[in-house]
């Protein structure tokens, strides 16, 4: 089946605004095993819509229309394919009093203009939206199916994701429900996970396994389908057992977890709270942790510096360079200092030049709990934002390493000894 | 003219990589007046491209082809361009030369694949690209003038800005050259900053004003273009001069600089040197700061702590809220801990409740330095995000104030009293 996004709008067209949108869509189709062919992106412009409409349908056996769906009268997704489908646009009653009753519920009256988006092409499909005034709708034009999705991405994603995938793979003639598990792992390159999985697929048949590497972390994705999801969860079971046990002590969070909510939950269920010492990373550790609700209540303090001597004295201590002795210091008394039941300090000495590839950095990380100090050491290379970003996600693994009773020095692949 | 964008590569259609080289594009071209009318994105499929590039031909009269250009078996847009165009590849022997010159300069012998970066279809035009291997090219389909790109960002922008953008204004009838004048604000709201600068397109023919909300800054952009270089500057002088007298104190930077870079370029000219005590920031404004290179030697510390008696106890003073007051002796003892020239506190009381637009936060901002201390309050409200990116601004900004001897209290657009 070929499958084409056309996605409408004039800050799309004009890139005022990235089209993340075709990304999600033709990225969660693919995991479902549904190829996207072809991109078009096109602006609220009538004649530029129809003949869009037109020549995808002549290209595509399904099309995915993203956007014009709004109140307002540059919005004319709807227009444009009740004419492409030759048939008049009518009130959709169940839909205008939904959206009634939606404002209803929010204690304000529906403005006049929402009822464009009940006006519906004749005999269309349609397509619930059980999170915002623009519904969905499928017609047909020419051999193309045609759906109609929202611009607005919590609505769109939530519609293909429930309503737009199921039909697609009834037409691709899989029908079924997929669904997607994902690993989140750092200290493993994308060539060497690919190699440790490689057998991965053959496990269970229509199961796709693919990576994403967003260093320093990659996303490992089973992506499944089957007819219905208790058979989905019985082939996912060995399969996930099999990824955990593989990539072991690498993966840092499942699905919508991340490595710092998993930090944190840890600390929450031992009832500990948490102080960090940070140099070059100059409060993003402190920073990945406080972005997420709930936080403050874990997080007793973090004190930030690039000169040692600085940081050592925020904590009371002595120190000239960025050392492991100092790392574990600085750790001890912060920790004393803060009442905190758990403290890291990150501290990193970047090599001295200009930025480049060549440009690498030390880490020392201190760590102390009731049970001690352990300090882990390791060298990263490729330039400043390089070294940063492995410096933070390495201070914040190695706390989920400590709190979970992980070995705390396992070698990433991407380490310099 | 109409103009089409076609992005090629199995990366961009099956959504791994977002587009963000279309909405560059899309957006350079457009602030030169030059519109984009058409987007097609389609994959490393001879099938596909040869077919989008037939289609493109009969749409539009300029097409911007991306991608393809590399030195793999799947990178096919020469191939496919001589195809379309009904002439032979032949070898460039000038851009052969040069890229064998461009590895001899690395110390490297040039891969034997790289010899297809220099077939070029027979009779093209060719565009220069100084920093890569992946030179462009320019082609007639049909009665459409096809310019061919390279996929990476870097090599793509220059050449678009150096090499394209001239041809294509050239061939609108409009030759010359174009200049982009980008002035950064916060405080003041887009429909704001447009009622204040309605009439300066009025000022010089064919300038184009324009805007971009990235909250919790604005940017404001002058787009023009003329026969010389000598030219624009003659014209966008009393441009500059009215947009900075106009949006005044809000300008926190211009062009390529940032908030940043201007508050740490002003603390080394006065010799200074900084430290920052942050609460529900999180370490966001340390980390803005520190992300700049060279700031390591301005910034002597930061403190985090969400709680009122943490934060204060590190600073060695008693506070039990994040008061206006306590936001000044922080400052103050910070100040004096340090021995940094500069401290800035900046705390923030986050309401409580569940996150949603009607989530506020109270900013308590206090600024020390060898003047004294000033405090500046504030409310924002739109959620936790909304108020965290708002208090770094803020805090930064305040900052930028003080050290520019400029009012700290002005009110901004989005603030609540």
């Amino acid at each position: 089946m070929r499958i084409e996004i056309l996605c409408t709008g004039d800050e799309i067209l004009t890139g005022k605004t990235i089209n993340t949108n075709y990304a999600h869509m033709a990225q969660r189709l693919g995991e479902a095993g549904l190829e996207v062919v072809w991109g078009t992106t096109v602006g609220d412009d009538r004649a530029s819509l129809v003949s869009a409409f037109q020549q995808a349908a002549a290209r595509a056996d399904a099309v995915i229309v993203n956007g014009g769906l709004g109140p307002t009268v540059d919005d004319l997704s709807q227009e444009v394919a009740a004419e492409a489908a030759g048939v008049p646009l009518v009130l959709h009653e169940e839909w205008l009093a939904r959206m009634e009753a939606f404002y209803l519920r929010r204690n304000r009256v529906m403005p006049a203009n929402n009822r464009k988006q009940a006006m519906l092409p004749q005999g269309c499909e349609f397509i619930d939206n059980p999170i915002g005034t623009a519904c969905g709708f499928a017609v047909s034009i020419d051999k193309a199916r045609f759906y109609f999705t929202p611009g607005v991405p919590r609505e769109m994603k939530k519609m293909l994701d429930e309503q737009i995938m199921p039909r697609l793979l009834a037409r691709a003639g899989t029908p079924g429900v997929t669904r997607l598990k994902r690993f989140h792992s750092f200290g493993i390159g994308e060539s060497r996970a690919d190699e440790m999985l490689s057998d991965i697929e053959a496990m269970a048949p229509g199961v796709k396994l693919g990576f994403q590497a967003h260093y320093p972390q990659l996303e490992t994705k089973l992506a499944l389908r089957g007819a219905t999801t208790a058979e989905l969860d019985a082939t996912l079971a060995p399969l996930e057992a099999e990824v955990r046990k593989r990539l072991g002590n690498f993966i840092v969070a499942e699905d919508t977890a991340s490595l710092e909510s998993v930090v944190l939950d840890r600390l929450r269920s031992l009832g500990g709270s948490l102080a960090v010492a940070e140099s070059f990373t100059g409060g993003g550790i402190a920073a990945r942790l406080l972005n997420v609700a709930g936080a403050e209540a874990l997080f007793r303090r973090g004190v930030v510096s690039r000169d040692a001597a600085q940081l050592a004295a925020t904590v009371g201590v002595a120190g000239a360079d960025f050392s492991p002795a100092l790392a574990e210091q600085v750790a001890r008394a912060l920790r004393d200092q803060s009442g905190a039941s758990h403290a890291v300090a990150v501290l990193v000495t970047l090599d001295e030049g200009a930025d480049g590839m060549q440009i690498g950095g030390d880490i020392n990380i201190g760590l102390a709990d009731a049970g001690g100090a352990v300090v882990r050491q390791a060298r990263l290379l490729g330039g400043r934002d390089w070294v940063r970003l492995g410096a933070v996600e390495m201070g914040l693994d190695s706390l989920r390493r400590r709190l979970l009773g992980l070995p705390v020095d396992e070698r990433l692949d991407f380490e310099r000894r």
